[in-house]
């Protein structure tokens, strides 16, 4: 038997989502938890990491219980023991064919942003500010350059341990999601490094009208990191979901 | 001349708006910034105080500048003194007639919360739970009978200094903002100390059926405090706009 668990975190206060020693970490924050509730050490297993200051609306996790207890408390028993910025917001019994990293068939992500002259404290954190005059028809018309199977090369980070860098975005747009805030929402089967501040930045010099949206095409073309533009920062970026 | 400014502020980290003696206020941050750029005390003056965790979009406060700095670098000036969690998002220059407290002639504030079996990081300090089983409609109904001029006798606190509670709602009504996510937006003409939250209380005990939408009219009637519902926590509450 397997529980899988879909996690909510503000990452503003963690290193990031994978243990590490004398950091405050998401996983590490769930394994504290998960061994008060079980009295021994229970592996998790993640449907990715995210860097420090990333947030998650629906992370997955799995991990093999040592004992059974009931949905609904296995839920409220790990949240009692969670601290306030990171929870469950779901936890189900899952066959244990499941596995949170490798069966995962779609990931969306979100980068909020917002239009302002100077910086707002209720967003601070949680979306990166941007100068009003920017030209948001044109970031949706480059991030259309995105979709579909391509190589990645550009937009992914140097530190990225992979070679192939192959993925498939089905879907990248930027919506209004309330006054002067928009979110660009990407839905693809993985992603890379970086891959979606990468874009980001990349947007916003198609938005500042560094380039044309069409630019975004040869950017793609190029391949190599240094074309694409700046990684936009951590705190912007929201894992949204995980579908299997 | 005078200079109106505009403040958000997230008030978490607060002990309120009005300046105390060995503790973080938004006057304290505010007069400090000013003192920074004039060399000298400047007196502030807002559109009203809130409490410890209330935040704020659109609190207004005026002070007369000792020498002239033009609008834009004054709104650039402060928030290079101020802290992330509270920033001047417009200056503008006012005639000497304006008087941010006592020509105020409409408020509007939000009382924000969000319907989850558990609590939701990203929520947290920005917004009250509610159990997803409450009835938005019957709270709606019930937010009908606050409005117009009523004594709110029931919906002051205790500790309130005034004596007349005639005050005049203009609207109140909940609206969705977000997924499973709401707003109770109340508007009028002045609000007594804690009279919002205490609002928030009794229309949660109309959603989770404690009594029916009309009982908020027979509250209203009794004009004492102890038949009105609990005072919701401070940190669902924002102050919206102030209109003069």
């Amino acid at each position: 038997m397997k529980i899988k668990l879909t996690l909510e975190y503000d990452g503003t206060n963690f290193a990031g989502y994978q243990i590490q020693p004398n950091k405050r970490t998401i996983q590490g924050e769930l394994e504290k938890a998960l061994r008060c509730i079980y009295n021994e050490d229970v592996p998790t297993f993640t449907s990715g990491r995210t860097d420090a200051g990333v947030h998650a609306l629906g992370a997955v996790v799995h991990f093999c219980p040592p004992k059974e207890i009931k949905n609904k408390r296995v839920k409220d028993a790990i949240n009692a023991f969670l601290p306030a910025d990171v929870k469950v917001v779901n936890a189900e019994r899952v066959s244990d064919d499941f596995d949170a990293r490798f069966l995962s068939k779609k990931k969306t992500y979100g980068y909020r942003f917002y239009l302002s002259s100077c910086e707002r404290p209720l967003l601070c954190g949680r979306a990166l500010r941007v100068n009003t005059n920017i030209d948001i028809e044109a970031m949706k018309e480059g991030a259309k350059y995105l979709v579909g199977e391509h190589d990645f090369g550009s937009f992914v980070s140097k530190k990225s341990g992979k070679t192939n860098f192959v993925r498939t975005i089905y879907s990248a747009d930027i919506k209004k999601v309330g006054e002067d805030e928009y979110m660009l929402f990407v839905c693809g089967n993985g992603f890379l490094y970086n891959q979606i501040r990468i874009i980001m930045g990349t947007l916003l010099n198609v938005g500042y009208n560094k380039y044309p949206p069409e630019t975004v095409k040869e950017i793609l073309e190029k391949k190599e990191r240094k074309y694409a533009g700046k990684t936009a920062p951590a705190y912007g970026l929201y894992l949204i979901k995980v579908e299997y």
